[in-house]
C-alpha cells in the first residue's frame, strides 16, 4: 500500500486547499483587489476559516506563512503574458520548501503542450526528491497549448487524472467537467489518486460553484483546491463555511 | 557471454510480458474502460494468468505492484496530445525503478523522429545504469514521426531491431511485419537481443492476433508483450492460456 | 519575519542605489563619455554623495570597487544587439559575487519574453543561493517581448513588483508608472518587498526627475536605483544631495 | 612529444581497422546480408584476418568482442531517417567503453552541420576523459549538412583532417579525396594526427578500392577503417589480404 | 587592484601575441601554405622572433607546445561553415589547459549573435574557473550576426572592448576600427583591461599592417595578437622586428 502522503491535508479523507499563487500566473491586477492583494489577509483567511492546506510560492511563504495550516509551496510558475505553447519551470527547489516547512509541493503539468516532456521530466524528478524528504507530490494537470480543443471534457479530464497517477502524484488537481457523472470517470482512472477540482475564476453564483464541490464530492473526488472563490468573496468565513459542510458533509 | 538480464522474464528462453502503461500513452478514455481502468485488475491478470513479467509506469507500480510477478518499471513516457515530432522523456530514475523491486527498465526510443538524437542518448545512460544495477534495459523501438512512411514494413522494423543491439539493450519490443519470415530478418538484426513483440491494439479476433505470434515465434522471436488484447478481452485468463500455448508451444 | 536582507542598503527603511551596468546593457556609446566611462568616476560619486549601494557587473567590481558602498553584483547582462525575444544569463556566479564583498546580487527578469521561463528558474535558484550566503537577492523586473504592448502601466509594473514578492526576491527594481497613485499599486503586490524605482534614460529636467521619485516614496517604495539622472548629470554632487532629500525626506 | 595513444592499433606505424557500426548508421536492411548480419562473423572476420582494430557500438562490443583485436567503440551515433542538420550524440560513456576493453573511442562530427557546435563540445569533454583513462580519442569527420556542396574536395577534406588535430583527437577517419596528390594536404593539415580513410560503400571494383588505399599510403596516411569493402567481399580473407599488402607494403 | 595575469605576455606594459587557431576558425585551404600549415613552423616564429604569448587550440599545443613561449588556449572554436548565428562553444576545460601549461586561456564571444546568451554565460564560468587557477582570461569579442552592420564602427569596437571589462576578463582581443582616435574610444572604454588589435587578414602592404598598430599603440593599446601578417609573410623574422618596434617603441 502506497503511503498516504496527503494525510496532512486531509480530514476523514476529505480535504480543502486555499490556493493563492494567482499573483504569479495571473498578474495581481487580474485577480487582485485591495484586500485579497496583501498574502496576510489570505493567510488569515486560511487560518480562521479551517482549510486543510494553503498554497504559495516561496516568497510569498517567506514573508508570510504562520504555520497555522499545513503548507503546500507550488514549484514551478509562469506569468500570463508570453505567447505560445506553455512551459511553467522550477522556480523553487524540494529542499528549500521543506525548509519553509512544506508538507507539500505542488508542480503544474500543461498537458498536450509541446512542451509537456520537459514538465513531464521535471516533474519525474520532483516527485522522487519529494517522496525522499517525505512530502507530497501535488500534480496540477492542465491541458493547454494548440493540440487541446477543450480542456474540461470528460476525456482531458480523466487524462490529466491519469497522468497524475501514471507519474506518481500522490494528488491532482485537476478542472470539472460539468457533471458529476463524467468527473466520476476522472476519479476512476486517477486509482486511488487523491482528486481535487480547482476552483477557477469566482463563478457567477456561490450556489453554482457549491454545485460544482458537490459533484467533485459525489463523483468520489477528496475535495478541492479553491482560491479566488474564496477570497474574492465578500465574506470569505460564510463562503467557506458552506463550503466545507459540502466537502465534509457535514 | 553477455549476462541474460531478462532471465527473470523468460521461461525456457521464452516469455509474455504484460503491458500497461496505456494510461498515459494513450489516455484512460481512449483503452480503458470500468473493469480496466483499475490497475488491481490487471496486477490481478498478470499474476494469475501465468505473465512472466509486468510492465508499469511507477506511479501505478507505487501503488498496485504486489510482488508476485517480475516488474518492468517504464522509464520514460507521453501523452498522445501533442503533435510534431514525437519525444519521450525520462520519467523515473533507474534508482527509483530499482527501489520499486523492478528486474528491468524499459524506455521508449521513437526511431526515425527529428528528436531522436536526446532519446538515443537518454538510452545510452540509462542502459549504463540499468546494468550497474543489473536490471534489463528493454528498449521500445518505435519508427515514429515525418521521416516514416511505414513503420511496420521489414525494413524498419529490422533497423528498429538493430538499434536495440547496437545500444546494448537486453530486450527489443517491436512491431510485427506481418508475417513470419520477413519477422526472423529482425531477430537475425537482433543478433541474440531478445526480441518481444509489440502487441499494439485489440486484433480482429483472438486467432487473428494468435497468428502474429505464431509469426513471431516461428521466427525466432522470445516472445510477445502484450496489452490490450489481454486485458480488453472479455475473458483474460482464457485468452492468457491461449497465448501462453503458443508462446511456449504446450 | 522574514530576514531584511536588503538593510546593508536601506538607512531609515529607504536607499538610494547607484547603477552602473550601463556599459553591457547599452553599450559605451549610447550611455557614456570621455568622463563617466570610466568605473573610477562612478565609483566616486557612489562613495562621496552618499549612495547607500552600488550596483557592478563583476568585471567593473574587480577592478574598481573599492568598498567605500555597500556593493551589488549584477548576476546576468545582455548586449542591446540581439533582436528577438529578450534573454539575459548568468554570467557571474554566486560564490563570486560574495568573493568581492557583494551584500547583494541583482538578476533581470525580461517579464512577457518568450523566454521568461529559463529566467525565472534561473532566479529562483539564485534567490536560494544568496540568501544561503546571506545576500539580498534583488529583480530587476522588466516587461519587455513581443507580448508586452506597455511596460509601465499600471497593471504591469504591478505584476513586476508582484512576480518579485512571489519568487522571494528581497527587492524588486521596476519602471515608474507616471503617477504615485498607480505605483501604490505595485508597492502593495509587493507585499513587503522592497520597491526601487528603475532610474531610466536622464529625464528631461532634473525637477522632472526628482518629481517621479517623489511619486515613489509617496506611493510607499523604499527609494530608486539610479544611474544616467546621476552620472551624466553636470553635477552628480548637487543631484544626488536633492535625490537625498527627496527620498529620506530631510 | 604527445604520447602515441594509437600505438595498439598500428604495426610498423600502419594500421588497418575494421569499422562495423553500419548496423546503426544505415540500418540492417542497406548494408547487411544473411551472413554479415551476425556481429560474429565480422568479429571473427577482425581476428582472422589480421586487422589492427575493430569498431564496435558498446551493445555489439558486449555481446560479441572476443579480446583478439584491439577495440575501438564509438561512443555516438544516429540512424539514417531523420532529416535536416546532422546530429550524433554520445549513447556510450568513456568509462564503459574502458571498462569494455577499449583501447580507442571513436565519435562522430558533422563538420559544417548547424548543429556542429554541440559535437564539437561533446568531443571535446570526451578527448580529456578519453586521455584520462590512456584511451585513444578518433575523430570520424564527415563534412555533412546543407552548408556542404561537396563532402571530398580536397579542400573539406583537408578541413576534417585538421579539425581533428586542432580538438586534439589522436587519429582522424575521413574521406578519400579521389587522389593521392590532393590526399597529402589533408595528412598535412592533420600534422601528425593518424589519418585513416574512411572505408565507404563498397567499390565497383577491389582493385578500384585498393587503389585508393594506395592513393592513401602514398600521401603519408595511416591506413583505412574499412567495413563494407570488407565484410560485404565475398572472400573477405582474401580482400583482407590482399589489403593487407597495400597497407603495411609487405 | 586587480591582479595583473596579464604580466606572463607583457615586457613593460607591452605584448604581441602569436595567434594559430585559423587551422579550425578558417580552414587550412583558406589560410595555410606547405610552410604555414605545419605547427612546428609556427611555434618556431613565436619562439625566434621575440613573441610574448603564442595562441593555439589544445590539439596542437599538445604535439607542437615547446614551452619556449607563454602559451595561451583557445578554449572554444568554431568552422567557417555552419551558416547562420554565430556560436562557438568550449572544446577545451580550463583545467585541461592548465596541465597543458597555458598561462591565460581565451574564448570567442560573437556580440550581437542571438546565441550571445549562451556565450556570455560560458565565459563568464571560464572567467571564475580561469581565475581560481591564476589564469588569465581573454575575451575575443567579434561582433558578428545579422543584427551587426558594421563590425568595425566606433561604437561596436567600443561596445566589445566594454563587454570584456564588464564580464571580468584580463584582455580583450578586438578589431581596428581605422584610426586610432576611434579606437582611444575603445581603450577608455575598456578601462584597463589589456587590449589587443587581432590582426586580421594579411593585409596588402607591411606597412599597412603596422599603421594599425601604430593607431592601437597611440591610442593607449597593449598590442596586438597577429597571425597571418606573421606567418604568411615571406620573412617573418624580419616582420616580426619590425613590428617589434612600433609595438614595444624601440
Amino acid at each position: 500500500m502506497k503511503k498516504e502522503r496527503m494525510a496532512p491535508f486531509l480530514k476523514d479523507g476529505r480535504g480543502m486547499l486555499l490556493a493563492y499563487d494567482q499573483g504569479l500566473e495571473h498578474g495581481p491586477s487580474t485577480d487582485f483587489d485591495e484586500r485579497n492583494v496583501d498574502p496576510a489577509f489570505v493567510m488569515g483567511v486560511a487560518s480562521k476559516c479551517g482549510f486543510n492546506g494553503v498554497v504559495f510560492q516561496k516568497g510569498v511563504a517567506e514573508r508570510f506563512y504562520d504555520g497555522s495550516v499545513p503548507l503546500i509551496i507550488k514549484l514551478n510558475g509562469k506569468t500570463a503574458l508570453p505567447k505560445g505553447e506553455p512551459i511553467s519551470r522550477q522556480v523553487c527547489s524540494v529542499e528549500h520548501a521543506a525548509s519553509l516547512g512544506a508538507k507539500g509541493v505542488g508542480y503544474t503539468i500543461y498537458l498536450g503542450s509541446s512542451m509537456e516532456a520537459e514538465m513531464l521530466a521535471e516533474f519525474g524528478r520532483i516527485q522522487e526528491e519529494a517522496h525522499d524528504r517525505d512530502l507530497a507530490a501535488i500534480a496540477w494537470v492542465y491541458p493547454r497549448g494548440s493540440a487541446v480543443q477543450n480542456d474540461s471534457s470528460k476525456e482531458i479530464v480523466a487524462y490529466a487524472a491519469r497522468l497524475a497517477l501514471e507519474l506518481g502524484a500522490d494528488a491532482a488537481k485537476i478542472k470539472y467537467t460539468g457533471d458529476s457523472e463524467s468527473f466520476s470517470w476522472a476519479v476512476k482512472a486517477a486509482a486511488g489518486v487523491k482528486v481535487f477540482m480547482s476552483g477557477g475564476p469566482k463563478a457567477a453564483t456561490d450556489e453554482g460553484f457549491l454545485d460544482q464541490v458537490r459533484g467533485v464530492i459525489r463523483a468520489g473526488g477528496t475535495g478541492v483546491a479553491v482560491g479566488r472563490n474564496i477570497w474574492q468573496n465578500d465574506d470569505p468565513a460564510a463562503m467557506s463555511e458552506r463550503l466545507k459542510r459540502v466537502v465534509f458533509g457535514t
